[in-house]
């Protein structure tokens, strides 16, 4: 399936001269929607999965619908003081701003072996601190996994020797 | 299954007095993600639904496994300013301060039949506001569906009206 004409590019949001990425009407057709969710998972060829990441909060929507499907447990990275629980943090600088993430301390095992998904990768200055904070809680990144990745942010260098997928290359 | 041992209760949590459900353990744990997915979506016995509306954050993590099992669109109801695209907007109080919510004006067709799902029914602020929106855009909300309901904060009777279900009541 041509995912990209579900995608609406909006001028200078948030801020002058970003072309934002609107996958809110991929999300609305149902068809697109399902199709999008079963080729995410068929790239996922990297064995048995014990946990998927997402990012908060546009990364909620298709990864748990991973994790269901690999039979993996569903962890989510938030913005700061929104989880609950003992956390450790990562600081990163992302396409327009600053802004630090948490995951909970027992949210990953030792050894886990680690999907993060998120809807876009812009800058990578997001996946890089999540791919951090897997490895300070010891888990194993298998695969990095996006709906859409702007080659032109420079985001794939960022994550070098992650495996990386996505639906859409801008 | 029983869901409530994977539920953690974390007390003064955003704000003194407030004991917080804390839902990742059970995110965490493979067989109670899926079968709490599968419970949320044996739940909705309301014949043919085009749209699941997630509200932002955790909401998004259940309602698009819920709407890909429906063969729906997902919708994210998204804090103020966070949506690209044209929107209409509701104020609302919620548990702890206030806030704003906003939809995308074609997100919702008129005469759609809409499920509402959100983590957490507290004071119902949240949710009334969610489907005064999906009202204003012409759809119909024949359910509301939540993981956990805090029965002690009324939130079911601000709902008065609305088919709700829920996986836990405390």
């Amino acid at each position: 399936m041509d995912f990209e004409p579900f995608i609406r590019h909006i001028s200078d949001f948030p801020k002058p001269g970003i072309s934002f990425k609107d996958i809110t009407p991929l999300l609305n057709n149902p068809k697109a929607f399902s199709a999008a969710a079963e080729t995410l998972f068929e790239m996922v060829s990297v064995g048995k999965i014990d946990k998927v990441v997402g990012i908060d909060s546009r990364g909620f929507i298709f990864a748990p619908i991973l994790a269901k499907k690999l039979d993996a447990g569903f962890v989510p990275v938030r913005k700061k003081g929104k989880l609950p629980f003992t956390t450790i943090s990562e600081s990163f600088d992302l396409e327009y701003g600053v802004d630090r993430l948490e995951v909970h301390t027992d949210a990953i095992k030792r050894g886990e072996k680690v999907l993060v998904h998120d809807d876009v990768l812009a800058t990578g200055g997001t996946a890089k601190a999540v791919c951090n904070l897997v490895e300070k809680l010891g888990g194993e990144v298998v695969q990095c996994n996006f709906l859409i990745v702007l080659e032109y942010l420079n985001g794939p260098q960022k994550l070098n020797g992650y495996p990386l997928t996505s639906l859409l290359t801008y």
